[in-house]
Parts: C-alpha cells; structure tokens; sequence
C-alpha cells in the first residue's frame, strides 16, 4: 500500500489553494516579481523521513527564518549569559522592523527582530553562519546573489538599526559590514525541504535527524524553540499562538517554519502576506494541521490511561523451585513524573500484602530521568519497609544491557529479570 | 510505604527558604504588612490528588491570578470572537498596569494587563465571577474585605485605564462600577491548594480534577493556557518560557501558578517580589521543578521509541482450524499522528507478505482522533491491496464497546478481535 | 470723522466668511447643533478701547482658553515655584488631551494640556476661579449649565487623566471633584468682547484695561503668555507662531483669542474646527491681523531712529546772564538699554568740547528703569571728566515731579530743568 | 567719557565665574578637553557696534548653533513650501538627538533637533554652507579638522538618524554624506564675536550689521527666529522663553546664542553644561541680561504714552497772510496700529471745530506702512467731512523727499508741509 500522508498533505495545499489575499513583499524586485502562485509544503519526522508537496524543490531566500537559526548558531558558540547580555528574550509586540531596544540595557528585546538578529549575526563570522546552515539543512546553501544586492541596497533602516546599536555599545563592529553580513545570512536559499528538516533539528533537540549530527546542544534548540514561541510571528505571535500553538518564524520570501518539539518540523512556502509579514496560505495550512493532528501545545491530550496498567497477587514459581505469594504492578505507557506519581501513592495507600513484590515494565516504552530517580525510590522505601522489589525489564529500561540487580540507595538491593 | 513526592516538594521548599531577595508590595498595609517568609506549595495530578507543603493552608488574595480564570469565563459565556473583539491576544512586552491598547483598534493588548482585565471584568457580572471562581477551585471563595477596601481606595491606576476604556469605547459600563468589581475578583481568598486544582481544571481541558465538572469547555481552557503562554508574566514573559516552559501567572500577593496540558497544575505562594511584580521564591520553585520533571514544553523528550514495537510472520489458527500465516504488528505507546506516520510508512515500504495482516494494539494506551483516522485508512488501503486486516484491540481504543468489524470506507471493512 | 478700524475689521471678517472648512466639535450636542456660521472678532486696546464685529455678542463656552486664566490665578495665588513643582512649561508637541507626563517627575508637561489643566485647576476652588474670570472680564460670567452637564457626561478621557494624576501624586483631591470643577470651569459663557478684554489684560502686565484693577501681578502676566507662546495652540504650536508670532489660546467652541505685549488683546469666534481643534476662521483672521498690523514678534521693525536726534554746540545764557558755551544731546524716542548704549557711545567716541553738558529729553516718551540706570551712569562719568550735566526733563520723565537735581552717584549731582 | 557698557558686560560674567556646575561634552577628546572655565560674551548691535568680553577671541566649534543658518540658507535657497515639506517647525518637547519624526509624514518634527537638521543640511551642499555663514558672519570660518574627524567616528546615532531618514524618503542623497557634511557644518569655528554678529543679522531681518549685506530675506529671518523660539533650547524650550524670552539657540561646545527682533544679537560661551546639553553660566548670562535689559519678549513694556502729544486749536497766519482757526494734534512716538488707533479714534469723538486741521509729525520718529495706510486713510475721511488737512512732517516721513500734497484718496488730497 502507499502511506495516505502525501494524500492528505497535497489535500491540505488544494484547501488553501484558491486564497490569493494578501501581497508579496515589494521593497525588491526580486520579491516583488516571484510568482505569486507558488505553493510548497513539507513535513520532516525526526527519524528523517520528510514529506514534501507543491512546489518543494524551488528555492527562494531564507530572509527573517534565518534568524531562530543564526540565534542558535550564536548561542552554541558563546553561550547563554554572552548572548543575553546582548539580546533580551521578551516579546516586543511590536513589527519586525521597529528598533525596541530595552529601556534601560538598550538590549533589543528580542533576536527575532531585526535590531536582535542584526545584533545576534554580530556575534558570528560569515564563515560561521555558512557553516552553521549547511549543518541545519544538511547540505550547503547558496546565497541568492541577486537578492542580496538588492536588499542591501534598500538596507536603510537595517543600517540605522546598526548605527543605532553601535551608538548604543550594543554592537562594536562596523554597522556597515554587520548590515552587509546579516543581508546575505538573510539571503540564502532554501527549498521547504530544508526549511523542514532546519526545524526538524530543533524539534530533535539538536540533532539533525538525518545527518545525526548534534548541529547545537540540547539546551540551545530548547532556548531557540522557547523564544520563537513568545516572539517567532512578529506582532502577531499571539494570535498565531493561540490559533496553531506551535513555536514558528516567518519569512518575508513567504517562507514559514513551525516545530513540535519530540514530534518534527515543518515549512509552507507561499509568497503573498499578510499585513504582519506573515505568508497567507502558510499560516492557513499551519491552522488546519494543528486543528487536524492535535498539534497544539496547549490541546489537553484524552486523560492518559494510568500507567498502572493492572495490579494483582499472584503465585510465582521462585527460583528454589517453590511458589511464592507475590504482588504484580504491570505498567504502561511513559514512566514520567506523572505516572510514577500515581504508582508510588498507589504503594503507598494499598500497599503490598505479600514480600515479594514485582514491578512489571514489559509495557513501558520509555523512562525519563524522573522516572528512573522515582522507580528507585519507591523500590528503597519497599525494601526498607520489608518487601524484596524485582523489576521485570525486558528491555533494559531501567537497567541497561547487563545488571540483574539494582542499588536503590541506603545498601539495598532490587533484582532485575528479563522476563516475568 | 509512604510515597516520595511530598518529601521531594518539602526538600524543593527548603532549597528556598533562605532566599530573601525582594520586597512585599507596598500600596496596600494589607499586603505591606503580610508575613514575608509564608512559603508554600502544591501540586494538583488530573485525577485529583493534591500535594501541598509549608504553608499550603495560608490564605492569600488571588490579585492577578484571577486574570486568567476570570477570562476563560468570559470566553465560556461571550465565545471566542466576543472577546477578541474587546481585547486582544498579544504580548506587550509592557509591565502589568500600562494601558496597552492597540494603536488601532483601542482593544487592550492581552486579558493579562490591568486593561485587559478590567476589560473583560466587565464582560461578566459579579455574581458570575463567585460561581466560575469556585466552580474552579471545588468549593466557595471569600473575598478578603480589607483587602478589597483598601484596593478599591488606592486603585487610582485602574480607575484611570477604565475611564480610558470607556472613552474608547471599550467597555460600556461605568468605570466605577468595573473598577470596583475588578477589585473585588482580585480580593477572593485562596490558598495554594484552591490555586493549584484551578490551574489543574486548565489543564485538564476545563474538566475539574475531583468534582468532574467541565467548568469551562476544552477550547476554553487552549485558549486560557496560550494567553498565559505568551503574556502571563507581564514584562518577563519570555524569561519566563525561555527558563520554565510553561503556561504560568502570578499575583502581587505572592502567588503564582502554572499548569501543563494534560499534566497538572500547581501553584507556589511567596509573599516577596521581583521587580517584575513576580514571587521571587515561587520563581525559583518553578525553575527547580522545570529543571526536575522535564516539564519544560520546548523540552525535546528522550526519542520516542517507535510505535511498532515488533512485526513478525506468524502462522495463527484461523477460525476454521487451519493455521493461516499472518502478517502480524504489535504497536505500543500512543497512537497519534507521528506514530502512525511510521507505521503507514512502514507498511508502505516493506509491505506486509501475507493475505492476512494483524494490527496488534494490545500495548497501545491511546488513540488520538487522527491516529483513529490513520489506522483506518491504512486498513482501507491494505484491504483495496487485497489483504484483510484484523485489529486486535482488547480494550476497544479504536472498535468501542462491541463491534466486531470496522467501516474502513468504500464498503471495506476490518475485522475487530479481543485477543490475539 | 468715523474711525476706520470698525471698517478695516469688518473687511477683515468678511474675507474669511465664505470659508465653510473644517468641523464643529461633536462629542456633546450643545456643540454639534451650534450654529457653525457664527463669526465674530474683537480688539481691545490698553486703554480699555474695544472694537467688536459680527455676532460679537454670541456667547459660546470658554473651554480651553481657560486654561491660561486659571494658569494665571494659580501662579498669583501660590507663587511660581509651587505651580512648577506641579506643571512643567514645556511643549509637548502632542495634541490637547494626551497625558504628556514628564518621563521622570511626572508632572504634566504644561498647562494647555488637559492633564496640566486639570492639574492647575485642583490648586484653585470653584469660587476663585469664579472670582478669576469676573476680575478678568470685568464683569460676572455665567456657567452654561447644559453644556457643562453634556461634558461631564462624556468626561471620561478627563476622569481617566484626573485618576492617572493622583496614581501619581500630582493631585491629591478627588479626581470626580477636580474634573468636576474643571469642566465647570470650561463652560463658563464668554463673547468675544469679554474674552479681548481678558486677553488685553494679560497683554497690559496684568492690568485690566478698562476696570484698571491688577487682575494678576506682571510677572504672572509674563509668565502666562510665554507658556502660551511656546504651548498655547497644541501640536499646531509651532505652525501658529511661524505664521501669526503672537501667543494664543483656542477654544473647541471655537473661541481663540491673541494677546501681543504692551499692544492689546483679540477674540475670535467661529465654530468650525481644524484637525487641531482650532478655529478655522479664527486662525484666518489673526493670520491677516498679523500680516497687515506688523504684529509677528519676530518681525524686525524698521530700522529705529537713533536716539539721538541730533547734537551741536550752542551758546545758552546761564542764570548769570552769561552766554555759556553748551554742548546739546536732543533725544528721542524710546530710552531703552538700545538706544542709550549708542548715546552712551556716542559720548564715549565723540567727547563733548564744553564744560556744560545738556541732555535733552523734551522728545523722549518713555524711560524705562534700564535707561534711567544708563542716563544716570553717563551723567555720573562725565561729571567725573569734569563736565557740568543738565536734564532737560519737561515731563518729569526722570527726575519725577519736583526735583531740579539729580544723584548721580559718588557724591556728584545733575542739574535737571523743566525747559531747554 | 568711557562708555559704561563693557564695564556693565564685564559684571555680569564676574557674576557667573565661580559657577563650576554642570560637564563637558565626552563623547570626543577635543571637547572633554576643552578648558572647562572659558567664559566670554559678545553684544552686536543692529548698527554692527560689537561689545566681547572675556575670552572673546577663543574659537569654539559652532555644533547646533550652526542649525538655525544652515536652516536660513534652505529657506533661502528653496522657498518655505519645499522647505516644509521635508522639515516640520513643531517643537518636539525631546532632546536632540532624538528621531521625532510626525507620525503620519515622517517629516522631522523641526530644523533645532538632529533628524531636522540632517535633514536641512541635505538641502544644501557644502559649498553654500561655507560661502553661507561666512556672510552671516561677515567673514571667512574654518573648520576644526581634528573635531570635525572625531566627530565622524563617533557619528554613529547621526548615521541612524540620516538612514532612518532615507528609509523614510525624507533624504535622498547618501546617509553617509550627508552626515560628513552635517558634521563639517557642526566642526566650523567661531567666537563669541561671530555668533553675536550671525545672531545680530537674523535680529536685523536678515541684514548684516556690518557688511549691509542681505544674507537671507526678511521672511527667512523672521521664519528662524520663529522655530528658534519654540524649539530652540531642545526640551528646555520652554523654561527658557519663560525664564529669559528670547529667540536662542545652544551648542555641545558651549556657546549660546539669543537674539532679540530689530534691537540686536548676542553670544556666550562656557563649555560645561546642563542635562540639556545648554552652557550652565551661559544661561545664566542670558538670564541676567533678560532681567537687567527688559528684552524677555513677553515683557510689557510700560504704559505707552498717547501718540498724540496734544491738540488745541490755534491761529495759524495762512498762505494769503490771514490768520486761520486751526485744530492741530501733535503726535510723537512711534506711528503704528496701536498709536494710530488711539489718533483716529479721537478725531471720532472729538471731532476737529475748525475747516483746518494740522496734523503734526515732528515728534514721531517712525511711521510703520499699517501707519502710513491710517495716516491716509484719516486724512481722507476728515476731507470727506468737509476739512482741509495739513500733514507737519519735517523729515519727509511720511510723504518722503519732496512731495507737498499727498493723494488721500477719492481724488482727495492732504497738504504737506515741513515746518509748522
């Protein structure tokens, strides 16, 4: 059989495709003459396989989505703290090309306006930002040379947002060589099929999920996500918020990214905008699939099931051969903090009537940190209070390849079978 | 044994206690003179149960926090497009008591700041704020008559933003009479038990956690944690996301809450504050947490292991005796949409050999609306292939309580069995 | 004869009858329903002098051209720096009812905005204000009781800037009282007789022109038409004197009224209103005032006559009958710091040849303290080079009523005569 | 004898020597350099006689003080509408470096702050500038390289500026041309004697007291001294034309200029500063002089004299050797609206008895054209009346060199005589 996704996907773009509203950029040629009419989407799953319809393969300038990027790429090198000394995380509610600098720090508020990006490229190298894409995307990006001719051209306001930075000790390096550099980080070519698996990065934690290369730490896609949330759709960040819920950024070109962090990343393409600077049909497709696949961050998911999947006594056979009175806790699902909790109020309000008690995680499929810490910690408290733990771990959840037994703290024990 | 969790949130208390940084608010002797090292904390589970520790029976005005709930009522009596008309969605990046409005329209920013507040106070009537507000906490809120008096005296500031409001013909009512019932939704008395089971109905999809009542709808409570998402924290929002990762609002009396979907709510009570107006303990409570439980949103949690968990041939006896073989798949963990992407992926790809093919949700514990839609299409497509698909589906996620048979489309149809 | 003026004035409005630009205001209907043909224009002269054409007996509401005269009173009643430490004079370039706080004292920024009007009127009590203007009229005005209804109905913009101010501690009395009070003191009834007569009154140093009471001390008179130069016309400020040079104040009722130093004081009256909310006409008119009457204070005057009118030696009989050898200085004009430094000069390059000295007043009008001092200095520094000095004073104008001598400091004197 | 005037100039700096308030301008070395207690001042009279005191001949950079010139030589050059249309004349109530562009046409607010003055300084080029103050000045000014180069390195708020001007299509040309020749415009040296003189020419309608050149037309100068005064001093404006009430204007260097319409121009200098960037004791010279001088503009003058010195009837021995019963009035002073009002309105009431009636100007030093038009005008309508008139004007004010009948009008005519 062939998988439905493309089906629905290309379903998805002939839904937006008759909306011709909106307007393409005009301050280029470039812009102002790209077919109007182009229509591109893609989806990118962490495991790499990428969805793409429409008009996929054509390139056009990466312009503002540059910046959650470049953001990041900045962050890697010099860290949290040089960067927020730099730049500030808070939303401006202003257009993207307004100064916003702090009051007091005369920070700019934020790096996905243009006084932040401008201020964030200050922080790499051409070389780095080159470098850094091709890492994303996974193959190296041209700069559309044309393009970048012709917005530094019409760059005045760019410049005097970097004389202005400079004026403010902000930036120190040349205004006229930041606006130069920046211009051309904004002018590099993508197809949605980079942009897609860009986001898809972030959404990865970091690493790119076809090259597995770690392209920036953990920490920096959770830094970027987070501030693409409050400050990705310029002016109107809340509205996009609440209606699709996911962190994104826009591009003039009409190029739109969005990311769901553990899930995948994603990117329309389609040039006319609207008055944010936003891509008409970009956002509308992003509107449908996040109300289609309950993308939304903030779409209670149906009541999880306990993961408590049953407890029973039971009479296991013992290794010298005899039955022993025994009591059962099968889980499910995600052990996370969530459903540990429920399992130790559980031991603790019913707690076991017989010694030995067993932990079942045949059907588990994952454990987290908080997990694993509050496993051990129910398994202490029932071996101080009597009770001999076993896990059951066919998969090494919880114990890795090897170990039969695990330390759960104040010299006790739990043992670990494979199999119940 | 006794569980865990409280002594974790008790050792969390701790790590606190000794932080005396910030000041009480001031505009008030009712607040000047609060008890500056009440500490408090709880932390409400969707089924209800509630942690609480240090001074979790200490009642507190809910000041600000009702901003939120105060909303989604608003939201749950007017709908959607009611309110968005008289305020806006948009982070201001602006301290809680400017005017905000919108250059255009004259809406205030965000329900968030006094303008918003006072705005959609006056959506709703006194009564209706004491029947939400205790619907939402379980049980019947006081108002704090001292408190609200000496507010009401000194509530200049909203007393000015509400003649604004009328002047632009935001609100319709008299300002004195919106002012004063502004004041008095933001003197109810509660205790971070009452805070934490609020924010868990918001979280828990407008559904409180231990009356079962749907206080306000699904839509309701996205709607509520998107605004909180971007414009809770006043003029540190984004530190705020970028640091803790989740929906959150706080009180001038020391409160602060926060709420993940599907997860739980809790709430901290500190009586100093940030220059941003925001309890200096329950901010540190919230990062600790954050840090502790992976709760953070843009947190990319470990790489969800695949939604099949094995697929194997197998002979099975079929129902005329005769072993048949059979393609068989053994799904596991929550069926949405990237774990389907997988599976129809899989199936497109290494195509099953058999005439037979199982989907096995045995070790499944949920199925989304779109993964219902997904497996069903991939059973349509199967059957058009020729194959004949069966679910085993014990619990009936997918089939409901009988039938034996699903309507796959185009007169297809799977059959449903309990056990493999 | 008949005096022209009434003719030339006449003239005056009839060439701005025909210009049916602009609107009235409309947010209360006793201004919306006024009769928008209404034209009327009045001069009054220093000595009380008063010429009135059109519906120059019309009444209509003061609104804000009260503001100067209550800025007056306030200065009178608590000196200047009390009134600063409340209002700022600085212009705002902002329109009439912005709030145009200072960042840092939040003081309003003068007191031709509402909030510095607002401000200055909680200095004063109803009946002072009420005493104020009769002084300043020379007769009782009457409140329109309808119109200051209709206002405080629709006052909220007022109530809210009221509120802000006392948020702020720059009023400390109700805000409902103070904007009560101050809408109270906008409907005063008002022609444009009574409002030329005011005007003239602060152009007269105070005085009043007809009653000849001091209404408000000069540097109060001063200090009232400098910030009405620099704040008087709103945002249109700085169009108003580039065009007409004189300081202002406008009405919504469409009262506007100029008042030129030492000259006299003017009132128009014509209801239609320009985007600033000045009086269309109004502003026509005095643009024609200014162009035909030479009045703009920037404009240079015609070169002044020296004044010395001319000097030559000349044989007088002294009182011994002795023809004596005399050196004559004819003065001239007005002996201000000007026209006596080139006196002065002149003495200094051109040293009389005789020991007598006569300096003759006789065409000498006025002699203001700074020329009396400078007359007296000369007088002193020639007698110590040895020259006998006399005034020709026929007026008095230096030496008063009675004296024949004058000191002139270090023991030396000046003979003074009434005739050469 | 020595005239008493430098003597007096000369207190009046003792009286500010020991002001040590106030900084230097830091942002170069040549101005956080500059010896912090040179204090000079420098009086130009409208007849070009010059006063300097102090360090009068020490040359500073002009900076902002060259922004009104370089204002008048645009008007000049292109006419007052194309000038507006680039440079609104509202004062902005900021400081001087800020943008303050008019939110609707983005026109800088006015020529006195940067945005304005980069603006007017692009409306001209370099050349006009130099050939431009060196007739203000009367004389050849050069540039101070070394300022002039740091100046430019550290232009970056001015490059934002001049950029932000171009994005807005304000500008056209260059943003870093401009900016070297605005800097160059600001890096001209002078003294105190340059200043008072360039001031002096705006004050005597744009001719220059010494070289009798027009450098601008009146209008021009009228036009500057107009936006002088409302926006002069930067956000200080308005304490300055309360406090002193002069058209002025002040630069980072230093120097201060004030000039006072048809009586002269005035400078100081004295590098350390106030918060507003004006010279601390060079404010508070002008202070003083406003004081000692009566010249604040706002100043009532004391109470004019009548401009008719008297009237009585008399036997005038006629042409043919009879006597004649003649009513004649003596005027004296200066012949404009005000005084010529008060003649006119005299021979309404008190009708002249007599068919002859002398109107006599020996004693009247001037005759304004609004003078001459009433003189006329009353002349007509006494012979409309049935009177012969009879105008005494020794000094040909009024009928100029020889004429000894003037056409009044409606074929009638006035006699003119030169004695009585």
């Amino acid at each position: 059989m062939l998988t439905p996704v493309p089906d629905y996907l290309d379903e998805v773009l002939d839904g937006v495709r008759d909306d011709h509203a909106g307007e393409r950029a005009a301050y280029i040629p470039e812009l102002a003459n790209a077919d109007p009419d182009r229509l591109a989407f893609a989806l990118c799953m962490l495991d790499g396989t990428t969805y793409a319809v429409g008009d996929a393969d054509v390139a056009f300038t990466i312009q503002s989505i540059s910046k959650p990027f470049a953001y990041a790429l900045a962050l890697a090198e010099h860290g949290l703290d040089a960067v927020l000394a730099k730049v500030g995380v808070e939303p401006s509610g202003e257009a993207f090309n307004e100064l916003s600098l702090e009051a007091d720090s005369r920070r700019p508020l934020n790096p996905m306006i243009n006084a932040g990006a401008i201020t964030v490229h200050s922080l790499l190298d051409d070389e780095q930002v080159r470098r850094g894409f091709a890492a994303f995307a996974g193959r190296d990006l041209a700069v559309d040379e044309s393009v970048f001719a012709s917005e530094l051209e019409t760059a005045d306001r760019n410049h005097a947002i970097a004389y202005m930075l400079r004026n403010h000790a902000v930036i120190s390096s040349s205004p006229v060589d930041v606006v130069e550099g920046y211009t051309r980080q904004c002018s590099y070519l993508v197809t949605v099929r980079d942009l897609a698996v860009m986001a898809a990065t972030l959404a990865n934690a970091g690493v790119h999920p076809v090259t597995g290369e770690q392209v920036v730490p953990r920490w920096v896609a959770r830094q970027t996500l987070s501030v693409m949330t409050t400050c990705g759709m310029y002016d109107a960040a809340g509205d996009w918020f609440t209606a699709v819920g996911i962190p994104a950024k826009s591009g003039v070109a009409g190029g739109l990214i969005g990311a769901v962090p553990g899930k995948g990343g994603s990117a329309a393409f389609s040039p006319r905008l609207d008055s944010h600077g936003n891509s008409v049909r970009g956002v509308r497709i992003f509107e449908r699939l996040a109300n289609d696949m309950n993308m939304h961050l903030m779409e209670v998911p149906p009541p999880a099931r306990s993961v408590v999947r049953g407890q029973r006594a039971l009479a296991l056979r013992g290794e010298d051969g005899e039955e022993v009175e025994t009591w059962l806790y099968e889980l499910q699902g995600s052990a996370d903090f969530v459903g540990l909790e429920g399992l130790l109020r559980n031991l603790d309000r019913n707690p076991p009537q017989t010694h030995e008690v067993v932990l079942d995680l045949t059907h588990v499929h994952e454990v987290l940190d908080v997990g694993r810490r509050m496993l051990l910690e129910g398994a202490r408290r029932l071996t101080l209070d009597g009770h001999h733990v076993t896990f059951v771990d066919p998969e090494g959840l919880l114990s890795g390849d090897e170990p039969d037994a695990l330390d759960v703290g104040d010299g006790a024990e739990a043992a670990v079978v494979r199999t119940c």
